[in-house]
């Protein structure tokens, strides 16, 4: 009996060591793979340079479509095709200025970007400028009188947060409900600090949001330097703002996402889900946002494919249109696979820029964490080491609403330079280092392959 | 008895926790001194444009050292001053250019850094291109006379390398020994592809070396995109070289490690040294190499005295002079500690740019090991994860030729950008990030403070 038992756990063993080193062989392909031959960097040079930024119910996203389903076809993966969709259109215009006014009359012009969903001004509107260092002292407010004025909220992320993700959340709600707290008081505008890490002279962008109950007003962005520079000379003169913009929205278009699939050799109808967003804000190329996230999953695919790969479950990748202002292309896919009636196993996504890999972090149940940590020791060589609970990503969102038991894995690259260019005109190809979007490239494909073993 | 253990037990786990708890506090502080109130950036921006390039025996590098010195003093340390060392002292000179001469005589001007120590060309020298693919290549060739030639040898960085420094090891000897290699041989010259990760016009310089047995020869770095030029074209036609270069050797140089404490309040006499390298190439400013090394070492210490921590033993901060060429600050500091009698327990160095951090690798005594893994659970909130067996630095390497025990630690950011900029006139200020640069005086601040508590 002792025997038998040692014969079977040597048995055990080595079928143990045969798949370990046969998994580690393979994942050393994919990275050779993606940092040899890898077709990523020349993707997205491609999607940045030759398509552009890309903003929903634009010319661009169109041509997006385009090349994302021309792409998918070139590399010959087992079905391409696209799902309709409809967007929300809002068009940045031809104006979009901002003008300090000092005390003594002495004008300084600023760099400025009004906010995505923004109403025009409708001419010039000039006002005193209102000084709060947050969304939430605004709110607390409850005295002041802004009739007439300009609101500007001065709320910096927290530069003592290490993932930079974090002060990102921190100050969310002042770009996304500004317009609405300093209408409630009267104001006739909004301006807010652009959410960047570094002190700079480009504005970032972002979606907002109006309430049906409250009156809309123009809501922008201007740089950090400029909002530092308020911070100064506030404390000893009034200030006035001067802005214009002609930015306004548009009815809803159509458009798609764009699907590609390698069918599942065992089980074609449970489906692994992989994507990005097609659609970038208008400033810059959208190379982080989420260009890097597009060529990582189509790439992804690509190596497994060129490998020979031949997954057990369907792999698809999706290029999600509208993650920016609408999520219509998440929300979309969620409602219908369900209504398709999918087994739908796993989700990933990459959409925080294409910076060197960290790991991944779960949005789904404890016991799938635990086949996720699984696979910190092999992918330790690729310095993958994040393994944990956290966001998947907003695209892959809504398929809790029909899957609630899903688990939603989100790509983990480094943070710390993303907030330098997240919907700012700095967002650009150049921007992107070829060796850290290979290997994001190289980390989902591997986990896909891992995953795709092990479930 | 029973009763008495288990308060016993009580007590300590209490004590462990309250310890544990209180280093968290700690280094939570350590973190939010580096990143809302550091002076890491600014101290970086003034040594790449106040102070600029500063290879050993230059102008620049005398007001490295003033600078090093100045800015020790004005974080009033508890001692600052200098110590005497002798330098190498080579210039590059005014001259500095190549072309490719095709077979029908056009010719094409290349991007070209002569390296450093090379002698200079006298002139212009001419000669027949003949290619080889690494440095081993042209050792095993034992057939051709490559007299009045001039060697290419197109060794390219191995993408597949995970971690960029070991790619670059794979090619150190072609810049090291290429000379003598092809002089051997006959040849007139020796060029090579520089060493860097990417395809771009930026030449890498570096140090190489002569054999006093063989004749020497000019030898220069042409541009990576030149390299791959040179590569397609010579697979169809004979190609010619021409250079100039007036660089020339100086006799040795007076040059000085500029040095500052914090004195022990236990044991004064067990030293931990930190340091980086205060000269650099003189293409670019030195930024990543090593600027980002020194400002990491003095703001850890500029830390940990603002925090008002009493270090146990002496933390001294060393701005060694002459690592690229020579190393004669790290050789005269080490026999300079052994002839004082110093104790001599633990040193850090920043050698690898100012990237995200990842960690820390050991060269030094296995049961040291565990004394540093036993910080990666309180480290992890800050992403650091690398806690291995590996290498220490050059500038602090010779004081194991003292004090053979020595536990030697190499700071560890992300490598993937850093030879993009490394002996290249990219190497500037604005290729280094506000908030990666910080973190890693905050994760080397944190080392120091948990060595100096654990020793």
């Amino acid at each position: 009996m002792r025997k038998l038992f040692a014969l079977l756990s040597l048995i055990l063993t080595c079928q143990f060591s045969y798949s370990q080193t046969e998994d580690s062989l393979f994942i050393r392909k994919i990275y050779d793979e993606a940092l040899s031959r890898g077709k990523s960097y020349e993707d997205l040079r491609s999607l940045c340079k030759d398509v552009g930024a890309r903003l929903s119910g634009s010319a661009e996203a169109e041509m997006a479509v385009y090349w994302g389903e021309q792409k998918l076809k070139s590399y010959q993966f087992d079905a391409v095709y696209l799902q309709d969709i409809e967007v929300p259109h809002w068009e940045r215009g031809t104006k979009e200025s901002g003008w300090i006014k000092h005390t003594d009359g002495r004008l300084k012009k600023v760099s400025i970007t009004a906010l995505g969903g923004s109403i025009g001004t409708n001419g010039v509107v000039e006002g005193e400028l209102v000084y709060y260092t947050s969304i939430n002292e605004l709110k607390a407010d409850k005295k002041s009188d802004l009739s007439g004025k300009i609101v500007f909220i001065n709320q910096a992320m927290d530069e003592k947060e290490i993932v930079t993700f974090h002060a990102y959340g921190g100050c969310y709600s002042m770009r996304n409900e500004g317009a609405i707290e300093a209408s409630k008081k009267g104001a006739v505008a909004v301006i807010i600090r652009s959410i960047g890490s570094s002190i700079d002279y480009h504005p970032h962008t972002g979606g907002m949001t109006y309430d049906s109950e409250v009156k809309k007003i123009p809501a922008a962005a201007i740089s950090t330097a400029e909002s530092e520079y308020i911070h100064e000379k506030i404390k000893t003169e009034k200030l006035s703002f001067i802005l214009e913009l002609n930015c306004m929205s548009y009815p809803p278009k159509p458009s798609h996402n764009v699907i590609g699939e390698l069918k599942g050799s065992l089980y074609p109808n449970k489906i692994i889900t992989v994507g990005g967003h097609l659609d970038s804000w208008d400033l810059g190329e959208g190379a982080h946002d989420d260009g890097a996230g597009i060529v990582h999953s189509i790439e992804a695919l690509r190596i497994l494919k060129t490998l020979g790969y031949k997954p057990k479950h369907t792999i698809r990748v999706v290029l999600f249109m509208n993650e920016e202002n609408g999520n219509m292309g998440g929300k979309t896919y969620a409602s219908w696979v369900k209504e398709k009636g999918e087994e739908h196993i796993l989700a990933v996504e990459s959409d925080r820029g294409g910076f060197a890999p960290r790991g991944f972090t779960l949005d789904g149940p404890d016991n799938f964490l635990s086949i996720l940590q699984s696979f910190a020791t092999i992918l330790k060589p690729y310095e993958l080491h994040k393994f944990e609970k956290g966001y998947g990503g907003v695209d892959i969102g809504p398929l809790k609403n029909y899957y609630p038991e899903i688990p939603l894995i989100g790509f983990v690259p480094d943070s710390q330079r993303y907030f330098d260019f997240h919907h700012a005109e700095t967002d650009v190809f150049e921007s992107v280092n070829k060796r850290e979007l290979e290997l994001g490239c190289a980390s989902i494909a591997s986990l896909l392959y891992l995953m795709d073993k092990s479930l």
